[in-house]
């Protein structure tokens, strides 16, 4: 079977796999997950069927604790029901968790895992939340990427009807939720082969009815209550080995190979990480690129947290390993360690008992924590980890990413290092609602429906939202592109607001001989001597290739008032050579009669010369082959400003 | 200073200090932690006051996650404010708890350890509740009786206000929060002696104020939310050592010496128990009773379990110890092991590679479940679990103290064992709102006001409630009673109602030799041919002293309806010989005058006269030598029954 490669974000993603496998969902919307509640309440507004042709029933509830009690009583009914949640949502549901799970009903909650409010709020993303829940007993499956977000959304479902055991599927919130990326679109019929429609008749069957009168949550005193707890062991027991038949009925139809846990690497690895999410991904390009320089790494991706499967766990770790370093995506003040690294040590050392891995020793384990409220976590830091792990004495409970000059649980790590190959990367500074987040957006499904490239896109909203910068960070390239992390080595980057130049130290993130396109009302001629002098320099030391374009002015004359997206993205295209210009510019015209076709001829006119407008007037800039002047920096705080600032 | 000795259940233990070093307290009721907001607001209803001479304010709020509102606002002005919860309710807490300890607002919260509803409700005591909130950063201290329950609510209100982390202070519902002992009374001048004023004048400044103004509770983006999130980590690394400092001013006070983690047993112990809360005593009084026999075994009880102190921890196991049994009271099913077991596996794998024990190997460390939903806990499964830990091949991950006859994790245990030393036992088999119960707290109070004796008392109701049977497990000795389980050997019995002798096979927990009280309408000679057959073997093969009263009719004509408790209370001291003869009567009727003063002069005159019409009445009942005749089982169902049954 054909299926298409669309641009999707793991938002998205999911909820096109869990619309079309429920008949009920109970949502609240919370930020990083709310796209998914909203997507499924649009679908179903526009009578979008699931995959047996019933429209799913979406319900809002007033908060997250009465939508999972919905997700709970529609599961009793025998109902397929979902939700989407994070962070305090999470929270909230954790009462009707125990019992859901408890009373061994099949559902998956889709988790854009964010972090916790504690010392602040943050709507950002790791897995504080999750963790939080790890207690209930639901099963846990983790998604590293937007591809695996809509696999793991489908396994998921599939395994839960027949394990029993409910299950949290959770990503990584503002980082797989919202990154694009061009996927492999699963189709009603691959959802229709993977769930077992017999199961679903038993699921049916144990709902409560009339007909078929039974007692549920009752209460139980301590003469039976411990018993009825340990009545789901089996189930437990079983679950696993049901996750991974799963996974491996999903191969057969997609040929994408999932385990319970993932390894990569040398399989005569001594020192390895292990991980969970899409800082998976970071650790497997990180060491696929030192591997290739001769190192011998290994990193073990976590995809089934619960049930930990110890013996699957040991089956895929290499006897030659004495080095493991376990990164945990939250904190748990006061705790030994994170739990990822508890149940590491705790699962080495009963698979040593048990012999199902024979090593001369226990290995020394190391944990760290990373990642919080989506603090970057990069190849630089990846190799910080690696370098901490084969020191003598490697420090352990550390951090990464971060500088803790208090109570030095930092690692340093050089910042300059890179991972990343044969992948274009381009960044464009937008103003807030000028359009450059669609126009990005835009631009990768041209790239991802006229090329064979695999795209990405994660655009980042200054919490001040419309009016300040948005910074967009694209990759295209051939191979899969496992970069979760802002780019900050830039082929091509674009600043579409003249005044961030002031602003904004943007320049550092381009490499040498990049290419900086710049929206100005100074031409050609001009502009130079009304860069700031730091631009100046960056741009003669880069030796970058710079274009200037008036925008602001070409908009304006068409009509377009503020929105120069279509002009900028037209430029992109015009000077980037990521497609041929014709295809670019016939492929964003054709676009434009799609976006704009509803706003009437006059509208889509106005672009569409605005595209050809683009060409004759963008500008290279002659750069000077030397920087001469000087930088003065402005002071941060005004010499006369109050005491108050 | 000269403490008072009084009986206490947990509840109103914490309530005493709770109440009395607090100004704002935020209460929702929740089985079985209600007793302790109760307790505090009639105390504020009262004008009783806290120890700096105002009455705290007391509010009930909507829900659980109000109550954690409340108590965060508060504290975030700078007040002293605590709450009491349990099971689900400290559940709705857990965001709330976030915020507290990520801006390390100094607080306690009372727990009543309960168990989470899952396939069913349990309203019983376990960990599971305060298990799923060990994410949340707070610091967590078990109490494993009710003297530790008044203790360590002191404790952790001292410790809170120093370390700046929050405190959980729990202990199990329904066996501490319930059981009462006779225990020493901590005074104002102590509460006043541990809390340091300047701490609370630290905090009181940290309180929001317009006059200082601060900004609290803001989002943090990518860029520094890591960074706050470690900026609590000197207050963690702080925290243990100032809890120890805490417990060691305590002892300065009271002679009662608290550790973090306190050690019992053998010091050359091979064998040792770790556990937390109320079993900690069953297993301490089981070791004691098996060391004196010639064992070595060993029991550490945590008290502090968060933040987990790998040195203090360390510096109490004995450097003899080769197997370790866990002992976990939650289940979380699809984990590797509970939560103690894995910290204790990772403290002892980190204290050996920190060089802080010196051990050949890794002992053998092993896990299991106990106790869920107040499930007992005796010495025979005590024993159960050190004969498993003593085998070449013991099984981990077990439960004790029920049948798993499905995936088979039960360890057996020989359930005649019994390690209860001279301890005076006694069971009263009574009528729902007969005043059993009543008169049972009554007596408890009588013998530890007019004796040394150490005194307990537990009462377990059916979950029916009135009407049904209630049966009151009573304790008396000259040590204090470590025994946190019901009693099965009892030196006396009694029977309220002579209709529980047909439901009810009471006379299994009464040893041989024992006495046995029935209150009957049959006299001493006609009681006999009127007892069912099993009941007439069990008092002739255990040649149990029987006496019979008939108190319903004695009650009767002196018109105190079926309040029969004065009588059955006389009758109790009449024949045990707990005190002499006059002592007992003279307090009985002191005790009236106190409890029925305020119902008027007749009231207290028809209970006197019940205090010597039992003396006139009570008859003991000569018992054949042996038994002769058939004992017929009644069938549980009624031949004649219809289908549905």
């Amino acid at each position: 079977m054909v299926r298409k490669m669309v641009p999707y974000d793991g938002n998205s993603a999911v909820a096109h796999v869990a619309h079309a496998t429920n008949e009920v969902i109970a949502i609240y919307p919370i930020t990083p997950s709310s796209g998914m509640g909203e997507i499924a309440d649009a679908k179903s507004a526009n009578g979008e069927k699931n995959i047996w042709g019933t429209v799913p029933v979406v319900v809002e509830l007033q908060s997250e604790g009465g939508a999972s009690g919905t997700v709970h009583g529609a599961l009793t009914t025998g109902a397929l029901t979902t939700t989407f949640t994070a962070s305090q949502g999470l929270l909230l549901m954790i009462p009707n968790m125990y019992k859901i799970a408890g009373e061994l009903c099949p559902a998956v909650f889709h988790i854009a895992a964010r972090s916790i409010a504690c010392q602040a709020l943050s709507i950002f993303g790791d897995h504080s939340d999750v963790m939080t829940a790890r207690t209930t007993g639901w099963g846990m499956l983790a998604s590293g990427s937007v591809q695996e977000a809509m696999d793991f959304a489908l396994i998921s479902q599939a395994a839960t009807l027949e394990a029993r055991v409910p299950f949290l599927h959770f990503f990584e919130g503002f980082r797989v939720s919202h990154e694009i990326q061009k996927i492999e679109e699963l189709t009603f019929e691959d959802m229709r082969s993977m769930i077992d429609i017999k199961l679903i008749r038993a699921h049916r069957l144990r709902g409560l009815s009339p007909d078929r009168p039974e007692l549920r949550g009752t209460s139980q005193n301590p003469d039976v209550f411990f018993q009825g707890r340990e009545s789901v062991n089996k189930y437990y027991n079983d679950c696993a080995g049901i996750v991974q038949k799963t996974m491996d009925r999903f191969v057969q139809l997609t040929g994408r190979q999932y385990k319970l846990f993932d390894y990569i690497g040398a399989p005569d690895a001594e020192n390895v990480i292990v991980i969970m999410g899409s800082g998976g991904e970071t650790v497997h390009e990180t060491i696929e690129y030192l591997n290739a320089k001769g190192e011998k790494f290994g990193v073990m991706k976590v995809r089934l947290y619960r049930p930990f499967d110890v013996k699957a766990f040991a089956s895929v770790l290499p006897d030659t390993v004495k080095r493991i370093a376990v990164l945990d995506r939250t904190k748990e003040p006061g705790s030994l360690g994170e739990p990822l690294y508890e149940d590491i040590r705790i699962a080495v050392g009963e698979a040593m008992e048990q012999g199902l891995i024979k090593l001369n020793r226990y290995p020394l384990i190391i944990g760290g924590r990373y990642g919080l409220g989506s603090c970057e976590f990069t190849p630089a830091m990846t190799k910080g980890v690696l370098d901490n792990l084969a020191k003598d004495n490697p420090k352990n409970h550390f951090t990464i990413g971060i500088e803790d000059d208090v109570t030095h649980t930092s690692l340093k790590y050089d910042s300059s290092f890179s991972a990343e190959k044969d992948v274009y990367r381009a960044m464009f500074y937008g103003l807030g609602s000028d359009g450059t987040v669609g126009a990005n957006k835009n631009s990768i499904k041209i790239i991802a429906e006229k090329t064979d490239n695999y795209a990405q896109g994660y655009f980042v909203y200054d919490s001040k939202k419309a009016g300040a910068v948005t910074v967009s960070h694209l990759r295209f390239g051939k191979k899969t592109i496992r970069s979760p992390y802002l780019v900050s080595k830039a082929n091509f980057l674009a600043c579409h607001n003249f005044t961030f130049l002031e602003k904004y130290d943007m320049l550092k993130y381009i490499i040498d001989g990049g290419i900086f396109l710049l929206t100005s009302e100074h031409d050609k001629n001009t502009v130079w001597k009304n860069l700031p002098a730091k631009v100046q320099k960056q741009i003669t030391d880069k030796k970058l290739k710079f274009y200037v374009i008036d925008a602001v002015k070409i908009a304006s004359e068409l009509g377009l008032g503020t929105r120069i997206n279509t002009i900028m993205q037209t430029a992109f295209f015009l000077i980037s050579d990521i497609l041929p210009k014709e295809t670019a510019v016939s492929a964003i015209k054709e676009s434009i009669k799609k976006t704009y076709g509803k706003k009437g001829e006059k509208v889509v006119n106005m672009n569409t010369l605005a595209v050809d407008a683009t060409a004759d007037n963008i500008q290279k800039v002659e750069v000077p082959a030397s920087f001469k002047g000087q930088i003065v920096e402005k002071p941060v705080v005004a010499a006369n400003a109050p005491d108050f600032i």
